[in-house]
């Protein structure tokens, strides 16, 4: 197999969008099959250009001229539908790619996720791919959907009921049935869809190609996307900075979070699957938006849709609004759980509301009574005064069932109409279960509507989080290098030798004397300054503490001397084969707050810095904080304040506050050795690190460095077959 | 005003439900008037006793005979409503009483939510009906409805479009609009009601005599509570005592919940709040249930009252079935994090699965395709097999939109209801979003039905619970004295007079002296033994770190005098006004981890317990139980357990484990103190306190006691007409 350029994400996927002249090869006179629902789809819809059946037996099929071979066509057709079996669906390919077509889509199931056979065709059929300059999408895919064109590139049943209206939302989805599922929910709740592309088993296209497609679509303002795993960390970057270039907000939904997910994401796709923090922190650096539901997906995805891009809430801040106390006091608990405030009204505002409804409770929550839907022109009044208010707060209308009433509803849209003529911007949402042509007709106003008090709080949330993402400056990434010097071995079989790599790489390491006896432990000791510490330097043992291997706070020369004793004795009998390198004798410092920081290698991402909150706390808690390496100061400073006992470093109950700063330094400089050694350094643990107090620096007391394995096969573009 | 008995709760509810004979004082001829609507409703609904209409205007009134005065009435009606303007209610009242009405429930509002007139009104009608042994409901509620009799007591507008079918589930709520809109969200599913009482202001009948009242209704299998606030606890506590007892679940959609919200329900009920955390802490010890929303309230409610009594899942495990893999993904998500387990499946029964789905994934997520609902049979083999797997996990099946294609929908019904006569108790969900229709169809074969992933597994989490509340023995609950001997005034002022109150009290408390100057502190030291302690004792001084008036680890008399005097020096510095006992010499003991234990005062439980974990990790993170007063040594234990950070008493990273059995005994006698000094003692802080390893006990070292300031008005009836 020959290497060929990969395209960079997005090129091409106009050939699916706009293709002009559409085959389906394996075409089937049945629309109910794989090969015949295409045929059947793209005409029921109206799709404009040529569609060429292609089936061995010829003749007619669906009402069109079919041809028995791809060769036989008038013109070549610009997208390739293949729903033949898996065993030919490699000549199929190699037909399109002769033909002269320009993107292909393998609806056809049978490849990697079959077995090994399977794999190897895939890997045959992208090669093919590589060599024409073809797109290749699937297999084992639902296809694309480019909805204004009706370019339907899919054999999705859910296009018989639902097919959409052209509009501003995109879907990228691994997955074709959460895809499709999607497009179903968006559909029922009268949202219009730009484009859909499920990849499947993503053997050329992938989920980075349709994120970065939709974002340079003109018609797609939000995307969707459905992610269970991550095969290609920096493509994946690429697109999301893509997108954000565009201004077009990207919401995921990351399935597999949990251990149990991820062992049956494995089982599905069966890919090496990246850490679920690792992908979560990826999102969040480069501004896309993390949902945990189809719900939320859906709803929020919606209201960014109707909100951008002038609309979207700028403050973390809501003005509740409901006809009784207790709704009033169930959405005061959402929105403050999800992190919202809840500003006071200005008198004025309160003034206004009073006039209209004398028995109104003006705090926030407004307990505006029944009264308020009594007349068009109350509500109309009272959520005037809410728009206008100068917290400008998001005013958020919660409606129990009065959409359900004819003479309610009526109210309710004239006030709304009325509202959203006046304030076109001032942010506003409803809460109500429905009925659901109420919702859309209210929708369709611009206004959001969240079918619960739980999932307006989450969405809210979400929508405050955006903003700032759509606003933060691309966070600056630290250049590195490729290339650097390599390390001596011996850094990685003690202690004292991985400190010296730090050292020499401009880390904060408390100078220390590897010694071999006791006397000249003593005159190290001396040399450092009492009290010190002793600890044993061997490869062979790395639980020092455990082995009786560590001494500390010794305060002279007596206690030196019997320290080395000690210890010599509890080695000797804990490991008795151990090889012993020495003695390290490092000053005692004492005074500040221990952090752990480290390096670990992601399958998909590569390089991870993580850093925590040290001793046994950050164990039980697991308080840490993870990104792709490298990060900068600020980045890492940003994944300190992060950590849940952060208070600790800030000064909690009297004690001065750490020197953050350094620590943040530190973390950054880590992140950059990990990349520059990235050949010869897989893993990384620095615990403890001591954060001193203010201005004092760092000092790094315990040092590991754990290096790479080589690799058993030496070919790395194989793990597109996995 | 005189003290009359209380009724016990649930007391009398009867004369609200089974009324022979029904008054509607202030009746009008307006059915959309609060004095119409239940004249209209009750004649609508088929309400088969005698309705009378009174009204000035006597006449006529929608068609039924009206009196000027209830006292003209053939017969006295069993329950009264009153519709009447507050001004005029309480004589209304006062007719009720002389004529022999047996309940009366006052719709009106403008009592004590609208200030202290309403209030004075609502304290004289709670007396009248104290003195006639009339129950009374209300003021400002919606009233009462009794499903089956149409014994319709009230004006909620929800009736006219939503009049509920008989069936199994009880709604209690305080507000009026949140229990109104919870029957119609039961109404629109399709679920059966027994009864719905909603208390308003409490005046006089309150939560706890609906819940007990609906407990000893034969009709009523499950128990709906919307909870703002809680008014009694020791009534509360008791009404959940006969719920169960009767084996009624009752599930609490408690509000008020953040800080935030509690200060919106003080506003809107004017009372002063329980601590969430405590009544989180009684519902669960009392086996009732909580949950977070209304959609949960109702899912659930409708779920626990299919399964009740023999289906209940008995374990935390669920078998995951979809006919695609993603769908498996997201729910096994949503499973593991709601603390579900995932087991694998026999071999016995995946064998099953693949004669008829030879390509599907059979670990847990089952990954069934699309071929599981090509036909019924399939369908139902797979679900037997899994209905039958030796693992007894629940078994969850998820339909995305299936249910919306009439074939699709045809095909799940016929193998469902095959099913659920084949295995009527074998625990099994459906997840699908609708449509509702289809939905109630599956619902009335007795499987639940939650409308997204996530409910589902909030669900079964909490189905889960609750069947471990419901089986669980009632934790037995110390016995305490009511009286016990005063503690000395200076219990207060210093801590070495707290301690001795604990030492007197059992507790284990280091021996220490109290001494006055430098010699007696070292010959206190040698008579205790080095190293020593030594802190400041003034009442003035309660931070006596802060105040430089604790000194550590003093190893001889030397350092003794010279911590004696730089602590005299600091503390004339910091606080010269300083009224000074005299000084605390305590052993320095080392060797544990610290704890921090309470009790504090609640304004509706009265005296609580609380533990957490000590130090400045516990202020931070804020790791601690409660539960009122008194605990037993289980319970105790099960508090300590629970705490995020148990995992450090319990031997985390090679350290040994704590006595934590002594901790627990010390929580309660601690609880057991606080009840038994409850006249006296508000507060007690023992921090920190040191729990030793196994076997070596614990030692308090710190405590502090704040007494109880008198009362500033004697008459503590006085709470309801807040």
């Amino acid at each position: 197999m020959t290497a060929h350029q990969t395209p960079a994400p997005g090129a091409g996927m106009d050939h699916f969008f706009l293709a002009r002249g559409i085959a389906v090869i394996g075409a089937s006179a049945e629309p109910t099959k794989i090969g015949g629902r295409p045929v059947h789809l793209l005409q029921r819809h109206g799709y404009a250009g040529q569609i060429y059946p292609i089936n061995p037996k010829g003749g007619e099929i669906q009402g069109l001229p079919a041809y028995a071979r791809l060769a036989d066509t008038p013109e070549a057709p610009e997208l390739a539908l293949i729903a033949v079996p898996a065993a030919q669906a490699l000549q199929a390919v190699q037909d399109c790619a002769a033909r002269g077509v320009r993107a292909v889509v393998v609806l056809s199931s049978g490849f990697a996720e079959a077995g090994e056979e399977g794999a190897a065709w895939q890997a045959e059929m992208r090669d093919v791919a590589l060599r024409h300059g073809m797109r290749l999408l699937g297999p084992n895919c639902l296809g694309t959907v480019s909805v204004a064109e009706r370019a339907i590139a899919s054999f999705s049943v859910a296009l018989e009921d639902y097919y959409p209206q052209p509009g501003a939302i995109g879907i990228v989805s691994q997955s074709g049935n959460i895809g499709s599922y999607t497009l179903q929910l968006l559909v029922q709740r009268g949202v219009g869809i730009s484009r859909m592309v499920t990849t499947g088993n993503e053997a050329e296209v992938d989920l980075a190609d349709g994120i970065a497609a939709l974002a340079r679509d003109p018609a797609t303002r939000v995307i969707l996307c459905c992610m269970e795993t991550c095969r290609d960390g920096e493509r994946l970057t690429q697109a999301l900075a893509i997108a954000r270039e565009h201004q077009t907000p990207v919401l995921v939904l990351k399935i597999g979070a949990t251990e149990q997910g991820q062992a049956a994401a494995a089982s599905h796709t069966g890919a090496l699957a990246a850490s679920d923090a690792v992908v979560d922190a990826v999102l969040r650096r480069h501004g896309a938006l993390r949902v945990r539901s189809h719900e939320d997906l859906v709803e929020i995805g919606q209201a960014v849709a109707q909100l951008l891009p002038h609309s979207l809430p700028r403050k973390p801040a809501v003005t509740l609004v409901a006809a009784s106390g207790g709704f009033g006091i169930m959405m005061a608990d959402a929105m403050s759980q999800a992190g919202l405030e809840l500003p006071p009204l200005a008198a004025a505002t309160r003034e206004r509301i009073h006039k209209v409804l004398p028995g109104a409770s003006t705090n926030n929550p407004v307990d505006a009574s029944a009264q308020i839907s009594s007349r068009p022109d109350i509500l109309f009044e009272v959520l005037s005064a809410l728009q206008e208010d100068p917290g400008e707060a998001t005013t958020v209308l919660f409606l129990s069932l009065g959409l359900y009433s004819t003479r309610l509803r009526g109210i309710y849209l004239e006030a709304l109409a009325q509202l959203r003529a006046a304030y076109p911007q001032r942010p506003l949402v409803i809460i109500s279960r429905g009925p659901a042509d109420a919702v859309v007709q209210i929708q369709a106003l611009g206004i959001p509507v969240f079918s619960s008090i739980d999932a307006a709080a989450r969405g809210l949330e979400a929508l405050g989080r955006l903003a700032s993402l759509l606003d933060a400056e691309q966070a600056p990434v630290a250049s590195t290098s490729s290339t650097a010097a390599r390390l001596p071995e011996d850094t990685f079989r003690t202690e004292y030798a991985a400190k010296q790599a730090l050292i020499a790489a401009g880390f904060e390491v408390p100078r220390e004397l590897a010694v071999q006896d006791a006397d000249a432990a003593v005159q190290a000791a001396e040399s450092l300054g009492y009290p010190v510490v002793l600890k044993i330097l061997s490869e062979d043992i790395p639980h020092k503490t455990e082995a009786g291997g560590v001494a500390l706070n010794l305060g002279d020369a007596q206690a030196v001397r019997a320290a080395c004793a000690r210890i010599l004795a509890s080695v000797a009998r804990h490991a008795p084969e151990a090889r012993l390198e020495g003695l390290l004798v490092a000053p005692m410092l004492r005074g500040g707050t221990e952090l752990i920081a480290g390096i670990s290698r992601d399958p998909v991402f590569g390089p991870v810095v993580m850093v925590g909150m040290g001793g046994i706390y950050a164990e039980v808690l697991r308080d840490v904080a993870v990104q792709p390496a490298p990060v900068s100061e600020t980045q890492a400073l940003a994944m300190i304040r992060s950590l849940r006992l952060f208070p600790l470093l800030d000064g909690a109950r009297g004690q001065a506050p750490a020197d953050v700063a350094a620590a943040a330094r530190a973390v950054a400089r880590l992140s950059e050795f990990a990349c520059r050694h990235r050949d010869q350094v897989a893993e990384i643990d620095l615990n403890p690190i001591l954060v001193r107090p203010q201005g004092e620096g760092i000092a790094i007391l315990d040092a590991l460095m754990v290096p790479v394995r080589p690799a058993r096969t030496p070919d790395h573009e194989s793990s597109h077959a996995a």
